[in-house]
């Protein structure tokens, strides 16, 4: 090991009690961005955020308004155009806290107990703003950077980061970077350090289906008009085959085949389909035969029921023949598949399905495409490296199931990939009462990023 | 024609402008029953029912207590323990007037234009009440009853006859009767007489299909929990085959099949497929395409979606995997069909095809048989004649597509069937703004009547 990191971490260790005050201070400003009554604290604690990206050494800190809660941007462009520039995504927004009767101790006075911190926000995720910002300081008080660095930390996460793309869009040159670490994915158990380099991306759609001109009454009308629900649900079922292929033409034909090296992967993550069935209470498992659970909602695109609405839906009875019916449907994108293509598809379907007898109508509420990293890529193999250091064992590597908008933000209007990763654990109580950081773990987390800016040189 | 069925019918044509002020005062009462604001008036109407029962000669006339608003009972029982005994049903009960600003006159202030008398309760039913206690009178006070009569008249039709079927069931042994004469029916057209001789039955039912326990999040979980909404249309979507004819098994063992006199009749009927099509604004007729659209509507059993409800139905988008699905379903029945025979074969059907990834329930709403007379019985008989003496032409025959429950309860409690007919016409604005009675189809009627008293001899 090279006498700069070994002092970076160093640094680290000797500095830890201070870093663990600095974090209880952030941990002290309730910035619960869904409530106005918390705008103030929410405005303070971006200044906070900024203020703490100026004590360790970045230069061009400013709070930056978007058309919500603010952003903080902040950099360190000093180790040359020749050293790769890295940007750091974070948010300082957190989850509110009721039920506030649960809590054991006050969610905005952290308080150590064991091995763990409690405070909202702790895990999700001032605890791994902190824990990139003192890894970066200890790097810049010891050796000095050897990379570029910029920050990207928003007040919107937990309120969907409905005005982050807006801002990304405007701000595409100054974000520019060669990859994005974004720390906000947390691990699979304090022993089992993560990346995750893929998410799904979604096509979301209304689908309607229109018969008579008002509800009829099934007695005299039933057998003989085409029910709207009926037409619907036979639309919906034909979207899937008997073995839970998606039967919309073209479907399959973008996605990208996962390679014998990267199912292995998958193949190492811990979970088992006993654990999902227990997590959910579902009676079983179900899903394409010749993937795993796993694969299933990683590698595979999927097309579910979001929501029906039909006709007499109260307590006892009415009979009658609804008018209209309503789904929401959605599918979740593999790359290389686009919401668009998937647009044309459902289109596509839906009209060459619907008999004569009813009227039918699809719209597209959302999309966003899939996000994927490759594994070979520079930020990848420093990170894995670098979690490989502090734990003494090769991460896993996963694929997310759902969506997250900056990743695919960046990616669309950046060209910037992330690396996610993170020092949450699944009992951290996320958006729970009691939610906690384990202290060892963030420790291992900050030796990890030190490891990983050196691995980039 | 004997003398005295002319000096009836004489009667009846001298009378008739006392029998329209009748009718004027009987309409002047707001008996609005699903008001509780118009409980004295709907009382005062039970009694001005019953006041002229007794005025026509009834005996034993009394308003009698339900649940609810009360019914109205008389009887005359002179004609000897070998002539037939006829039942009459009626209600005195109509429904609201809003929105008022449509209506051209006060709807309690009748008033005739042209041929036709507006008032709320002229068509549905306050004229048919009168045109058949103008008729028996037109006979009692020529040559005398040549049959006996028992009235039921209610005060609930218009909420549902709720309380009715208790009623029914308490004083089966005072509504013993041959048959019963159900003018609430209507008429097909002002010169096309009609008698209704047959009900479908209803089995309705609530299914619903549990997954996980808690709504998941789509993207975490969607490909590997079967989707209860989607479990639940394909499971729906199953009940019909491709050429609409019902899968449950079982269901079609008990359909009696129609002769091909009785299809004959049905032929007759005037609705052409292009008036159903314009009648509910739906794209084109649907059905088994071996039999007609009425036979559709009339002979055949069907199998409703009534209602549809799962996960997310608001604006936008939610990516939810939800937690369970609910259908409201109906099958509309016809002799020799039961509910409980339908259930069964509903329940074998969905424990037949819930596969084990999701769990289901079947609960049984509500069930009432179809209800039938034969077209060669007595009361049919006569009524067909009568129509035809009246109108100079053979009625059309007809099977109703829906239930009505008094029809259903007399048969089942009492074992008196009915036979439907009746002198409002599909243009009479029931339950509309500006409700009317045609009067020449009305004293057409009641001429009608006259003759199926004497028809009975």
């Amino acid at each position: 090991m090279t006498d700069s990191r070994q002092s970076a971490l160093e640094y680290a260790r000797q500095n830890n009690e201070r870093f663990i005050e600095e974090l209880k201070e952030f941990l002290a400003i309730p910035s619960i961005s869904t409530s106005p009554e918390h705008n103030a604290d929410t405005l303070r604690c971006a200044e906070w955020t900024a203020a703490r990206l100026k004590s360790i050494g970045m230069d061009n800190v400013r709070v930056m308004p978007t058309g919500g809660h603010p952003a903080v941007y902040g950099e360190s462009l000093k180790a040359g155009s020749d050293a790769p520039t890295v940007l750091i995504y974070g948010h300082y927004d957190v989850q509110p806290v009721d039920p506030l009767e649960l809590w054991t101790t006050d969610p905005f006075k952290a308080e150590v107990r064991g091995e763990n911190l409690f405070a909202r926000g702790s895990s999700d995720m001032k605890g791994q703003v902190i824990a990139s910002m003192k890894a970066v300081e200890s790097v810049a008080r010891t050796s000095g950077l050897p990379v570029n660095l910029k920050w990207l930390i928003e007040g919107e996460e937990e309120i969907g980061s409905k005005n982050l793309g807006e801002f990304i869009k405007k701000n595409a040159k100054m974000l520019k970077a060669d990859f994005c670490i974004n720390p906000d994915a947390g691990m699979i158990g304090a022993d089992l350090p993560t990346i995750t380099y893929g998410l799904r991306g979604l096509a979301y759609f209304e689908i309607r289906v229109y018969g008579p001109n008002r509800d009829l009454h099934s007695g005299l009308f039933g057998g003989t008009i085409h029910n709207p629900a009926q037409a619907l649900v036979e639309l919906i079922a034909g979207m899937h085959d008997k073995k839970g292929r998606i039967t919309l033409p073209g479907f399959y034909d973008k996605v990208r085949k996962a390679g014998k090296a990267e199912r292995a992967e998958i193949a190492r993550l811990p979970i088992k389909p006993k654990d999902i069935v227990k997590m959910t209470g579902a009676p079983a498992l179900w899903g394409e035969a010749e993937y795993t659970p796993e694969e299933r909602v990683s590698i595979r695109p999927t097309l579910e029921v979001n929501g029906l609405l039909s006709g007499f839906t109260g307590e006892g009875s009415k009979t009658v023949l609804p008018a209209w019916a309503m789904a929401k449907i959605s599918c979740r994108l593999v790359p290389d598949q686009t919401p668009e293509m998937i647009e044309k598809a459902m289109i596509k379907y839906v009209k060459a399905n619907t008999p004569k007898t009813i009227r039918s109508e699809v719209k597209i509420i959302t999309g966003s495409g899939a996000a994927i990293t490759e594994r070979d890529s520079m930020g990848v193999q420093a990170m894995a490296k670098g979690l490989e250091q502090a734990w003494g064992k090769r991460p896993l590597f996963k694929r997310e199931g759902g969506s997250i908008g900056v990743v695919v933000q960046l990616q669309e209007y950046v060209g910037v990939d992330s690396v996610l990763t993170g020092f949450g654990l699944p009992e951290d109580n996320a958006h729970s009462p009691n939610e906690k950081l384990h202290l060892p773990t963030w420790r291992k987390g900050i030796d990890a990023l030190i490891h990983t800016i050196f691995n980039l040189t």
